[in-house]
Order: structure tokens, then sequence, then C-alpha cells
């Protein structure tokens, strides 16, 4: 296994996505999902966390994150865009299964003292959770082996208010303050989300090639794609939360730039991304003490799909 | 000083440029230059890194290199590129300055013992000398800080061949040898330098600047830019070399893509880089084994040009 990875997670179809392809890849081992609100609440994230896991025979974990963010009020959850129950109204079947003792935060604590500079933490919602992780254990920054983080809008428009995409907007301080902290950590921002679109025909090749993960998956995404057709006019949906785990495993689809990132945490910026590039200076203080991270900025669309169709068409008989 | 360097050059113009560049940069402490054929051969690049360093008042190392490449017989150096004297005809004052007792490779070998994990090893020419140390002593991969080279041509075509840039095409089994090494290297290709022009004008403005600097820079860049003018129709010249630099004080400047390299070592592609994007598989076997590496891909030239302009107006009375 080349990567041993905790997936924080507020599943949400494009987080069902992402969890399938950490399942199908041989060289991806799925320690646990860590769950938190933003594309349902939390609760629901949990129950649907555990139904995947069940649905697709992985015997991860799933810890239970933080309910509400560090100091907005919390929004409502994003049923528009996934549906009522996050999955775009498909029912999964239920589960015996229960989460672990240990919430998200004292799991990710554990788990990085068990295995020191060997997991990767991939957040695909909110960043309440990494806030407080940082907050309560701050020597998590030297056990992690790397943290790639799906948010954020760096060099193009936002996609909940004109400049904040929407796992900044739900908790725009945990984000400023994840991207702020010295552990090595790259963004996938919709900077290189925003070229990928699953179409219905390469759902309809998933769920042709790869049953157990393409059925549920292309099911799911009617819903997910209605909304992208009507809100956006894209002839597909966009499947940003497999970002952070393609980082890992095809690196070479992205392009990248290096540099400090706050995020805004109040009036009519709240949760915009601002990018500072690495070695350049400005008239703002912010980034003089942050270091520099790498920020995904560009996608080769085609390796992209090549790539998540392989994996899940490898693992269909897994 | 945030980087101790190493600088590995064949001066030569462009390296001219970045030996500028390290001097004045308050960030970087250049630890030596170490000499090698390309644009000149080596004992005229030993002459004229102690040149340059008497100039500028830096007391620098120069440690001599190889002085033939690996496998291949040499070739002519890049006198018309850089003119007969490697300055584009500029004569700076003769030194009493000697080399260092050590030569190129003894060198790098001693100065990583003594700052383990500390030395960022820049490599700007042909690439024997690399190639000699990790052949003499392996052990180098894991005491250097990082290795930044320019070389190559990934996503474009070659300068000297329709597909090899000049740096690989001189000592291509040295490149292939250099880039297949599993330490941590960041390559600045002909996609990153191409793009960036030191016109006339940006040469008079860096000379009125900074004199000590601009005014031999911009004395050389003038037989340097008739090069590029009649060979590439380019209203300036390119400073290839300062990339290498550049990338560990402006990093926010460039684009990046991570993936395996290997260098042609036979035919009528010798001297080619050829890139395997991370996380993609070919028919190549080639690959399998090499470690990934993060290319420089592309530049923002505005970013580099201010950047450079800054420094060396900064340094000017310094």
């Amino acid at each position: 296994m080349a990567y041993k990875i905790i997936l924080d997670t507020d599943p949400g179809i494009d987080d069902a996505m992402a969890i399938a392809y950490a399942i199908a890849h041989p060289d991806i081992e799925l320690l646990a999902l860590t769950t938190i609100f933003g594309n349902v609440r939390t609760h629901e994230a949990t129950a649907n966390a555990l139904r995947l896991l069940e649905a697709w025979g992985s015997d991860a974990d799933v810890a239970e994150g933080e309910a509400v963010p560090v100091s907005v009020p919390a929004h409502e959850p994003s049923y528009s865009v996934h549906g009522r129950n996050g999955f775009g109204d498909v029912e999964l079947p239920a589960t015996a299964r229960v989460p672990h003792e240990l919430d998200a935060v004292s799991y990710i604590s554990e788990m990085t003292r068990r295995h020191p500079g060997e997991i990767t933490l991939c957040a695909v919602g909110p960043l309440t959770n990494l806030a407080r992780l940082l907050e309560r254990d701050p020597g998590i920054v030297d056990r992690v082996r790397s943290v790639v983080v799906m948010g954020g809008a760096v060099h193009r428009p936002g996609n909940v208010t004109p400049v904040a995409e929407a796992n900044f907007w739900h908790d725009p301080h945990a984000a400023d303050q994840v991207l702020g902290a010295a552990w090595p950590l790259v963004l996938a921002p919709l900077d290189c989300t925003m070229p990928v679109v699953f179409t219905p025909d390469f759902m309809a090749a998933l769920a042709l090639e790869s049953p157990r993960f393409g059925e549920p998956l292309a099911d799911m995404a009617r819903f997910y794609t209605r909304f992208y057709r009507s809100h956006l006019g894209l002839g597909g949906c966009v499947p940003h939360d497999v970002m952070a785990l393609s980082w890992l495993t095809v690196p070479g689809a992205f392009r990248l730039q290096k540099g400090a990132l706050a995020v805004l945490t109040e009036g009519a910026g709240i949760g915009q991304t601002v990018f500072q590039p690495g070695g350049t200076s400005s008239r703002s203080s912010v980034f003089d003490a942050r270091p520099d991270h790498l920020v995904m900025v560009d996608t080769d669309p085609a390796m992209f799909l090549a790539d998540y169709m392989r994996v899940l068409t490898a693992a269909a008989d897994g």
C-alpha cells in the first residue's frame, strides 16, 4: 500500500465518487472516513459513510466529526445539489455497522500516533475537524505524511458566492487555520476540479464496466447532473472530491503553483481564498508568516478520466 | 540565509545572469561555483567563474569540474551563442584568485558532509559533475536538501536538435542518470525558460538601476540577443539559467507538473527528455523504477522579470 489515508468527508455524491476510488485503488489503504457537515448534516454524513462502506465491502472505520463550524453559524446543508439524503435520493441499504468509539479528532490524533509520518489526511468537506485537530493536538503537523484539501477557488470565481467555494464558505475560520498551518499541504481548489466533467456517457460506461461501484454512482449522478446542467450549463457533473485522492495516485494529471494561502472570514468576501504566489510580496502582512503550499491550478481532464475509469474497472470484481 | 547553494555552471552569459542573482539575493548564500563544459570548455568556465566573483565582490569558492562527458565524445562549446570567451566578447578584468584545491565532485561531497540536509545543488550546465558525484558518492542523495536542474525540453522542441536541449545534449548519459536518481529534484526545462525574454529595454533598465551587475550583463547580452534575434526572431535573450534559482526564491512564478523523466542517449533523439506524467503507465518499463520529480512547465514572465529586477536593484549598492 503506497498510501494510508483518512478521508474527511460529508457524503455527498462526489464524496461517494471519491470513496469508491479510495476503496478500489490498489495503492490506497483507506483507514477511515471521518465525517463532517456540508453536503448534509454530520450525523447524516456518518450514516451515509457507514452505508457506503457496507455496500462496497470495505472494513474502514467511520469516526464522527464536529457538528457545527468553529465560529460562524451553521449554514443549511447543500441538499439542492446532493439531494435530501445526500445521494441524489438513491437509497442505499441500511447497515448494522456503528461508528468508531472515538470522535474524528481523537481518532486522527490516535492513528497518527500509532503510524507517525505514514498517514495522509484527505479532507473533502468543510475543514472544522482539521481545525479542531490543530487546536487540540498541535503536534499533528509533524505526524501526518501530508494533507490534501479539496476546497477554495484560487484563480477563478466561487461556486456559492461570487468568490467563495462551498467547503470554505461553510467554515471559513477553519479553512483559514488549516491553510495557515505548517504541515505539508496540497490544495485542490475549483481551479483543478471544474475542468473535469463526468458526462452521462461516462457514468453509463462506469456502470457497465464496474457495476459494484458504477451502478450506484451513475444513479446518484443523475440528480447531481441536473443541478450542474440547470445552474452551470454543463453537460455532466463535476467530481470535485476525487481530486484530493488523484493528486496522490495520478499527480501527473495536474498543474501546480506554489504560494501562501488565506481565507476571508467576514464580510461579502467571506469564504474567499486569497493566494499570494510564493516569493512575491504585497501590502498585506497576513502572508508573511504563512507557509507556501502547493496548489493544483489546472487538470488534464483526459488523464484524470482515464485513471478514474481504469481504477474502478480493474476493481470491478474485487 | 534561507538557501545554501552550490551552483554548477558553465559561464556563459545566462550563467552570469544567474550568478549575479545568486550573489545579490539576500536569501541565498552562494557557497561555490563548480564548473563544467558546455557554453565554453571547463578550464574556461573556471576562469570565467573566478573573474565574475572578483568583479562582483563575492568570496564564494570555485571548484573545477569534469572536462569531458561521461560517455559521448565532447561537442564543441556553444561559442556562437555566448561568444568566444563565453561573455559575448566582453572582457572582465583578470584576477589572482585560484580555484579550490578540491575538484567539483569532491568539493560537493565534502560540503554536503559538513552541512547535511542544508545544501541545494543548482545545476545549470551539462550534468557530468552530478553524474560522477552519484557514482562516487551514492549517499549524496540523502545529504542534499534538494537539486534544481536547468535542462531539457519536456512539452516543447529542443534548441540544438529538433528534440534536444543543449545541456542534456552535451552529456545525455549524465542527464539520464541525474534525473533517474532518488533525490528531491526539480527540473527547469525550456518549457519554463522560453516564455521569458530579457529585452534590450529590460537590460538597459538593469544597467541603470544596478550598475555593478547590470552594466556588464547588459554588455554581454548584446551578443546573446543577436543570436536569439537572428535564430529565433525573439526581441531579446532568454535567461535560462536564472530559473533554477528563481524556483527557490520566487516559486509562485512557475507552473509545475509531476512525473518521471528519462533522457535518450543514442540515435537521432539523443539528448531528448522523455516525460511520463506521474501515476500514468505506458508500454515503456523504463519509468517503472524512476522517481517522480517536479517539472517547471510554464512561467509567469512578469512575475519573474519583476523579481529579477528587484533583487539586482536592491543589491545595487551592496
